[in-house]
């Protein structure tokens, strides 16, 4: 299939992502409908006009005549909802996601799938502190990563029109990963990275800290304000990939604590200098 | 004594810090000389009006005229050069500095000082991640914190007229704490998070992770671009609160993996939900 204006595009889960994506779509004129959970953000995506129409239950007609729909919801509310659902899907509509993790979505949908059907995922790789449609904003696909995980279930077919989907949604890169190094990648960039945040925030609970906190200590706990129930979610779905970065970041932060007990200053400054050189390649360009 | 537009003041190591006191200080017409190491500084910042007038050797002159003497250098050779030099002083010079460690620098310069100079130390909580005197700014000290760290070995004249330079300079906060104090905090503030942005920097050799970097990981690692000399000076002149500190996360971040490695997911969440209600806390207000 080629997403084109006459393209019937389901959203189900209102919330920041399906709200963004919806947003960025509607905008350009693409004919967007909506499925959630409650009527109030049906509501005020039809104010703001960012669907045409939507429903609070699993209405059959606007599933039935979608041509693609794109999940928004938590990996396992997403798995559910295709198991129970898929019956109405119409033959030949492409399924996509936006989904944190992917290995065992994936082998979990596509195990199960209708084969009249074809799931391609895909993870946005963006977001906000935030969740709810209210805080719906396609500004935070410009300059964010769009990322394709197929498999070998997949046709050339969907996964162009699923990395079509990116470049519609102005994702600034379009990459193409396997479900397992997508996961790799996300356990050590995103999953390692707020599992600090979160566990140096709760480390130290001394009073009146915050009156001299500099900039050090609020980058690294800018993200643990986090969606408890998402994120807790995302982490046992990936629970392997992220254990082995954990220990991997154990291991390289025990060993330079022994430089520091033992005054082991060359060791110390030597990682320092290795850390400063490869942070280098990450700066935004 | 009092600063006023009369003070005699005199920098001695015109870096990053060093030259952004120069800057707020000469701006307001206060009266400010340095002493560096290297004569391009000088001429750096007296070709700017930072300074009246410097020398790149320790001229006695300049020492000996000098009322408060501001130290901008490294914590070793801070003290190093109170112990070769201090017989230049003025009698009754007011001796300051902005070393980012103190029980050790303390106990060093207050138990070695002529006893007719006074020196309260003291640490402004800013800076940049860039070292030399071409990067000084005097804006980053607006909103940032101000440390005094007297012992009692200091009056109470001199504890204010520290504190009065931390208001003329311009930072947003002044307060007291003991060396002790001090550097406990600034253990897990500033060198647990460096510690942690370092190693996070070097868990990971993978090739081509920039290309799927979110602000997540950029957040947790942009000030692993350290200083090697400095900062491993800091940290093993802070070494035994350092290391509880890392300890302290360490154990935090294990109970943790445990969660995630047991399926604990309502423990997890239940972390979670704590960071993010105490880092509301240390949001910029």
């Amino acid at each position: 299939m080629t997403i084109n204006k006459d393209t019937n595009i389901l959203i189900i889960g209102l919330g920041l992502m399906g709200g963004s994506y919806a947003q960025a779509l509607s905008k350009q004129g693409y004919k967007v409908r909506a499925i959630t959970f409650e009527q109030k953000d049906i509501d005020y995506a039809l104010e703001r006009g960012m669907i045409l129409e939507g429903s609070a239950t699993p209405d059959e007609k606007l599933i039935a005549q979608a041509d693609l729909i794109v999940f928004a919801l938590y990996p396992a509310a997403f798995v559910k909802w295709i198991i129970t659902y898929q019956h109405l899907f119409k033959s030949g509509a492409l399924i996509t996601d936006v989904t944190g993790v992917k290995t065992l979505v994936v082998n979990n949908v596509q195990g199960r799938l209708r084969s009249d059907v074809e799931y391609v995922p895909a993870h946005p790789m963006a977001g906000r502190e935030r969740s709810g449609v209210e805080y719906s904003d396609d500004s935070v696909f410009k300059g964010a990563n769009y990322i394709v995980t197929p498999t070998e279930k997949n046709t050339p077919e969907a996964i162009e029109a699923c990395k079509h989907l990116g470049e519609i949604l102005g994702f600034s890169r379009i990459s193409v990963l396997s479900p397992e190094e997508h996961d790799d990648m996300i356990a050590f960039l995103s999953q390692l990275t707020h599992c600090i945040a979160v566990t140096l925030m709760t480390t130290n609970d001394k009073e009146g800290l915050e009156k001299y906190t500099g900039d050090s200590f609020r980058d690294l706990t800018r993200i643990s304000k986090i969606n408890d129930v998402m994120w807790s979610e995302l982490f046992l779905m990936n629970k392997e990939a992220l254990l082995r970065q954990m220990d991997a970041f154990s291991a390289e932060f025990s060993r330079f604590r022994e430089y520091v007990a033992n005054g082991q200053r060359e060791e110390m400054r030597a990682v320092m200098r290795k850390a400063g050189e490869r942070r280098t390649k990450f700066d935004k360009k």
